[in-house]
């Protein structure tokens, strides 16, 4: 089988998921290429050779510019903060790399269409990761929507709720906290959580028309690590938005991090005509289906248990009513898209769908910032 | 409209769920009688003027040899602690009465014929009072089952959980702990709460051919609220039993009063070739419900909301998604007992019923005794 | 005990669960005033009549003018459509009467203002039936909330879906649909399901600043009954609104007719610093909590059964482990109402108070149509 | 690191869980080898072949002997059916290795007995793969439980419910069926699933003093895909038991593969004076906890989401909300097994351990038989 060199740049959380795809992809799919993992890239230098070593990477880089220049890379994964995903992801479409590129896209609608021409222009497979659409309980969503059992859609809701930022003493900025640095991460939940939630109501429900947001900061200063200083904290720690899609349905989406009792609770609500769906990560496993044909005495909500074999992925891993995790979204997204990259196709969401949630993004904020409806 | 006079002997708990049907009845269906309130009898005469004021009875007795002898009484509820009810009921139906006695129908099998015998030879109505079938998730349940959904059957299996017994401070014996005290109600949890899944299974499921049981008593004397003594606890705290039914399924039946967490957790499931049903009194409005015929992709367990119109008994009440209560379920048993009586019709649990959830709960206890199977 | 006389205008829904709260308090709870079922009225004399034989009304009017005129009414309860409370309340302020009105209290602001002026000038008893603050797992998070456990509020989020005017061959108008014609109902989901999360809102989170809704009408025509006509829908079929409250936290508030799957599914949740809560009025009897400052083990949202004597209300009901119903709520109201009355105390929500939600609820109608955020 | 070279001895769904183990450990703990996947047996040499190759395994092996003969050899891995865990064992033991057998350990205690002898006198680290005891909501359980949180245990109750072998049509024995062939897999769902419940409840709640079991076969005879006959099933379909444990409380255990609804429901639920605990394969990352010292208006079931970095192995893993899967078990494991080979330690459950289980199960299946308690 032909062989697929990897160079992923960036050590943290995420680093972790993809590298932890390419240990896996094998044993579970039957990929076109045995990817290899041959470069990690991190500007510090002890972090990346301690990644490097844990996740077995043959080479470590300190400067993204020299491993994309390298001639035995094939792939590059971008991992990084928000604010340097345009910046390598340009230099390797123009170095004629593949790309996934972590979500979100870019810190800005203008810095994701340079993004999308580049990759587009170099005519490289590109991807960027919104692992969510591969749970298996939300491809199996996507599949229901798309044999029309829904009917006429009426409304679709989404929130992505957590509690982590709670305390006045957390800091931001630096390692783990970059999330709370507005200059690094763009924004907060909207970048961070709402993408997610954007992502896939684009994907299940179509495109959004206009949106109207509210945003906070609850915490309006917090000690900086890197300054040392106590600095205004620019995110949003907050932020809800009404909006209308194409296809006339309404949306309701909210993103916290202040929801005490909520980990990551991103759970979606799509309801139509004829039936409904529902899903919820902290039981990522289950879908929520009502059908409304069903004979009116058994008319209830199903709690579909998604890991029969003849759902999406699932033949792949263990047997009917055994889980699988978060991490397993990854491995299904790595494998699609190099099943699509031998045949020449794309796969979604591509940096142009990408672009598409940016752009959602980038409106809910200046809505929550005017206090106005924006036409997306 | 006929009027039907009612006397109720007993002023405890349970009398007053039988006196609150007669006053909800009238408005909400339409039975062929209106019954009165004509009298109330206790022992404890002042208890019995409080109760009777309270709840509207015409009249007070003390001694309901009396009461029974009355020509203005029509139906006697018998509400009284377990080892008054045959002496009671067969009076009752010598004098031609109705009879409409709270559950387990006696202390013992031989009481219990006894007072089968004399309903039948006096050929009067009578009612055991497992409230439970009567809750329109429960009739809902009967209903899908006699309608062949489920094939044929496997498994049954029921616990009836609660946890008030668990501090070793407790006195028994007297007024509200009557049921502590086996020489008032003959058994612990097997006649109090396990008797409620017999009857209920016995409905759902058929005949019972054998059993083998297991019974404890974990707080093995308790100070006597009568006797003021430390006395031996004579009932059982805790059953279980395994048991085979007529159909060839497999029975598998809990009770205790020492389950940490559950105040009143009677749940039944029942496991058919192509269906399974399940049910929980902590949330009785809903029956969850599983299809194997569903669309394997859309195949789960259903949450039934039993609010609608067209389910049982729910058509009389409010509307979709408004929840009734405990206490409805003496209601619907009130009306069908008197729609039955006015055509000439038995309701049951009849005695002759009741008499063989007796003859379980008996074979259960002394399989419990003898360790060993029992053939009922 | 002091006899009150109780005259009900309007032989709907919710003239029978006001009725059914008469009949049932006596029994159950320690009113100072004995209340008498003493006239009913509608302006349909054959509805009126059926209804106050059912109900044991002991006399029948047509015209409220005239009810209201009878010196042997003292507490008139108004369950008439929407259009119908102001006249009708003010009517019975200036005669003198203690005043239960159903929800909302109004067509607008401008009627309610009237309203309240009536009440207070008058000096009587008045009482907005918003019943969902005295279900007896909300009145709990009300206690929760007033002890300081939640610490700083960050979000308050509710809403209330249905599902029964999805189908395009529904008509507006008449008998049990005047909800859906906007002369009578004066607006649609807003004044009549997110009236009640406003109230609650207002009642367990205090005021709201600014609102910014977005309203749609998905079935634009329908036949009317009454016309026999197809006529425009001047109601709104679903209403989302973001908002502020004046203690800082964010508000998100949804109500539809058309999520398919959803009863009567009323949720709200509130987030703070240290505890959060959750409610739903499809199991009622459930608080869900989460407190942070449990140990980190064994943290998690408990799922309180909220059944036990010691929880508001229930100790006047059943044991714990066994549920009330919807129709309970009304029974407290009435009871707190008829304490209070004894004593001169307003209860909540008074019509002032209920003037409040509605004063949000038309600056939501206004924000949806204009697309704006609007001061309360 | 020091390497340690591995040889499994199956290639079936076992297998693959093992092998998994090898390939995710690294990265995720800091276990005291680096093991090697030197050598995959089967008697199938295709299989065998094919398997290596996918999960990397250096060299093939047809005959177990030859394998474990080898020097290269650390660590033998028994993933092959029942029948052939002694001998394998036995032969392994014998051969100075390391072993980890699946579970159940042996066919019989007879076996059993030989085994444990066979390790303790080779004086070889030996573990029997009852991979539940490491989801991290059970090891949680067992932590709560040596706190002392629960005090005096009353019950313990646990079923294993699956419907996958309804249908008459299934066959039974060679490859993916042996489990239905009593020849091969010993007994049916006892020694299958209520094993794995015994594994945790003598882990959990100490040892069994007794049972009294009913088992049950409903299909009576099925095709055997070796022979090509009809031939009567010798498995038990369906066993319940009654127990009595060491420490005074009583237990319900119960297992079938004929209810309909559940894919793999592995529950337990253990009640103790003053708290309760619940677990749930189904939603494995949730733990129910019940605490009657909570206060009372806030008591309820607390359902912990088991993901934050305190909970047990959950550290290593990803972030807090997001889940690991039903694999990671077998990591937790393997990693536990390496640490304490270090160290000289053993492993539990060790085959004694695994002995017991299987003692357990050989008296519940002669109660079974014979229609009696058993002592264990």
């Amino acid at each position: 089988m032909k062989k697929l060199n990897v160079g992923l740049i960036g050590c943290g959380f995420m680093g972790r998921t993809h590298s932890n795809a390419h240990h896996q992809i094998a044993q579970f799919f039957d990929a076109p290429y045995k990817t290899v993992l041959r470069a990690i890239c991190d500007v510090n230098e002890e972090k990346a050779k301690a990644f490097g070593a844990r996740w077995g990477y043959e080479t470590v880089e300190t400067d993204y510019r020299k491993m994309i220049a390298r001639k035995d890379i094939d792939l590059v994964e971008i991992t990084t903060p928000n604010n340097t995903h345009a910046e390598i992801a340009i230099a390797a479409a123009e170095a004629g790399k593949m790309i996934i590129c972590e979500k979100p896209l870019a810190l800005s609608v203008e810095q994701g269409e340079k993004m999308v021409a580049a990759v587009e222009k170099a005519g490289v497979p590109n991807l960027c990761s919104y692992n969510y659409r591969r749970v298996p309980a939300v491809t199996l969503a996507k599949q229901l929507i798309d044999e029309g059992r829904l009917g006429r859609i009426f409304h679709y809701r989404a929130n992505f709720l957590q509690d982590w930022t709670i305390s006045t003493d957390l800091p931001q900025g630096g390692d783990a906290l970059w999330r709370l640095d507005v200059k690094v991460a763009g924004s907060g939940v909207t970048g961070d959580l709402l993408a997610h939630c954007i992502d896939t109501a684009l994907w299940l429900n179509g495109g959004v028309t206009e949106v109207c947001a509210m945003t906070e900061t609850f915490i309006k200063e917090r000690k900086h690590n890197i300054t040392g200083k106590v600095e205004k904290v620019g995110i949003d720690d907050a932020c809800s938005f009404m909006c209308r899609f194409k296809n006339g349905s309404l949306g309701l989406f909210e993103s916290t991090r202040y929801a005490r009792g909520h980990k990551a609770l991103y759970t979606f609500e799509i309801n139509g005509e004829h039936a409904s769906i529902k899903w919820d990560l902290h039981d990522p496993h289950r879908l929520q289906y009502f059908d409304h044909r069903d004979q009116s005495l058994v008319r209830g909500w199903r709690s579909v248990h998604v890991t029969d074999g003849d759902m999406p992925y699932m033949g792949k891993w263990w047997v009917p009513g055994l889980t699988i995790g978060y991490a397993e979204s990854f491995v299904h997204q790595l494998n699609d898209f190099l099943v699509n990259a031998a045949q020449g196709k794309p796969t979604a969401p591509t940096f142009r769908d990408a672009l598409e949630t940016q752009r959602v993004c980038e409106r809910v904020i200046e809505s929550g910032k005017d206090r106005a409806w924006k036409t997306v």
